[in-house]
């Protein structure tokens, strides 16, 4: 399989320079998962041809507005478009009472159910796990509890290899194949060797998604070789003080994380809003990991571009 | 004095067809009132050249999200963009305890003061009274505690006829002749009649703002003779049920409304999502009321014109 992640917006703090607060969408297997959610994420959705009613999973990383204040908005949307299903929204401690707050004051009682999933600060935990993917979070040490998210795609099965295969194998059989044994006969000798009528599995990817952090090389432990990596990049290299005043990162770190993690690409975002030009962030990043594109409105990155 | 109202969105519900949701700014003698505050509002200010550091008061007229989801973030753009003055904060019960709560949970002490003025609901009410104009509250009648807005200029002062002005007058006096009063002689005879040396004071202008409500013609009460009124026309005249069930208005109800409340102009706003196109609805008014006009974002609506 393949990640897809579309950027709806990325920029830090509040909307400048034609660029919107942070929102992305990820999508696996055909499952979209909505991450952060700044003001005016639904209109950006609409802009970047994103159907609000797939979106089923809501993570936010933390409750700066500008990851989250587009959130209730986009709640009521799909309550007014007639919504049934359940939404599962993830993200801080705090999260659930501002949204049911503001519902209350509306007097909106949702036509679907929210699916509540806190996670613990601090702690790396497996918070969503799905028939082909898991999510965990990445703890991030910002001035607020943050976490950021990694999805991961599950080990896939071996494949039949049909030039190979022995004919008329019952479901039982074939599965057994897929997982990756031997077919034995009835005295335990082997009657298959796996590896003969198999094909290794596909590749298994990984995103991994760090919100607004200082930096920190424990995440190194939570991103290693991950195919794609989305890192903020607040403040060029000349602004480190300031990034480690304001808990966020500068250019060369996210750089220097990425090259030290391994990763294959590398996606920057959540620009200050000083920088109107964003040629000169990318160029030092550059300099540290060459494979960095920016994260403008509307750009799409897969896994196994 | 003018009144002037710009218009930064004015469709209904959600985004839709490029319309954002209802926003508007009020200008009068250099002061600028924001009017409810729908998601993205930064957003269209900006567009339209409107400084938020110049506003200094916000009137939310209810706590449905297309009137005021846009508030939170514009309040945090204006403490980010280093605002010290007091914002003077005009709306329902409940406005503050959810600001208050989304500033708790981003870890946010505002470097301004909050003046709040809730209102009370259902009750016509003065709230706010400024040296040159008053500001009082229009209940509606919708689903949840929603008030319309009444600004009304003061009586302007008489104003001095130079030509015929007696020369070396105090101020005192000066003040007694714009005020209307004679200025007397000793003995308490008149020594010069007012209306010989004054002229009558400027037009004093007046501005209604009727958010999201049922028709309900006890409403022209507080807006008859208006300069400029704003009504919701939710609805063309064929959903008039669906709007009597919504707690909403019609185009008819509406225009019927600007007429018998005879009003100068009227401008319509809060469009259903359900027209793409508004002209229908802008005809439909006008066979009521001729001097009507679509509340289009970026339209500027003055008393004086």
């Amino acid at each position: 399989m393949s990640i897809s992640v579309k950027i709806l917006g990325s920029n830090s703090a509040s909307f400048a320079h034609n660029r919107h607060q942070t929102s992305q969408v990820v999508e696996i297997d055909n499952i979209f998962f909505l991450v952060d959610c700044g003001e005016g994420t639904q209109i950006q959705a609409k802009r970047y041809n994103v159907k609000i009613s797939k979106i089923d999973y809501i993570l936010i990383s933390h409750l700066h507005g500008d990851h989250y204040y587009g959130l209730i908005g986009l709640i009521s949307t799909m309550h007014l478009y007639g919504r049934r299903k359940t939404l599962t929204l993830i993200g801080p401690p705090g999260l659930l009472e501002i949204i049911t707050l503001q519902l209350k004051h509306s007097g909106t009682n949702l036509a679907f159910k929210i699916n509540l999933i806190e996670w613990k600060v601090g702690i790396q935990e497996l918070i969503l796990d799905l028939p082909k993917l898991t999510i965990k979070t990445i703890p991030m040490n910002h001035s607020i509890s943050c976490s950021g998210y990694l999805f991961e795609e599950k080990e896939n099965l071996r494949r039949l290899n049909v030039n190979c295969l022995p004919e008329q194998l019952t479901p039982f059989e074939i599965k057994t194949l897929k997982s990756g044994a031997d077919l034995l006969n009835a005295d335990g000798s082997v009657r298959y060797v796996n590896q003969l009528v198999t094909l290794p599995p596909k590749k298994h990817d990984s995103y991994a998604f760090c919100s607004d952090t200082r930096h920190q090389p424990e995440i190194l432990n939570w991103i290693k070789g991950v195919d794609l990596l989305y890192h903020e990049t607040t403040f060029m290299n000349d602004l480190v003080q300031r990034a480690q005043k304001t808990y966020h990162s500068t250019t060369n770190q996210a750089g220097q994380l990425a090259a030290a993690a391994k990763v294959k690409k590398l996606i920057i975002g959540h620009f200050s809003t000083r920088y109107r030009d964003l040629t000169p962030l990318l160029d030092e990043v550059k300099a540290c990991f060459d494979k960095t594109y920016l994260a403008t409105e509307g750009s799409i990155f897969k896994t196994d571009d």
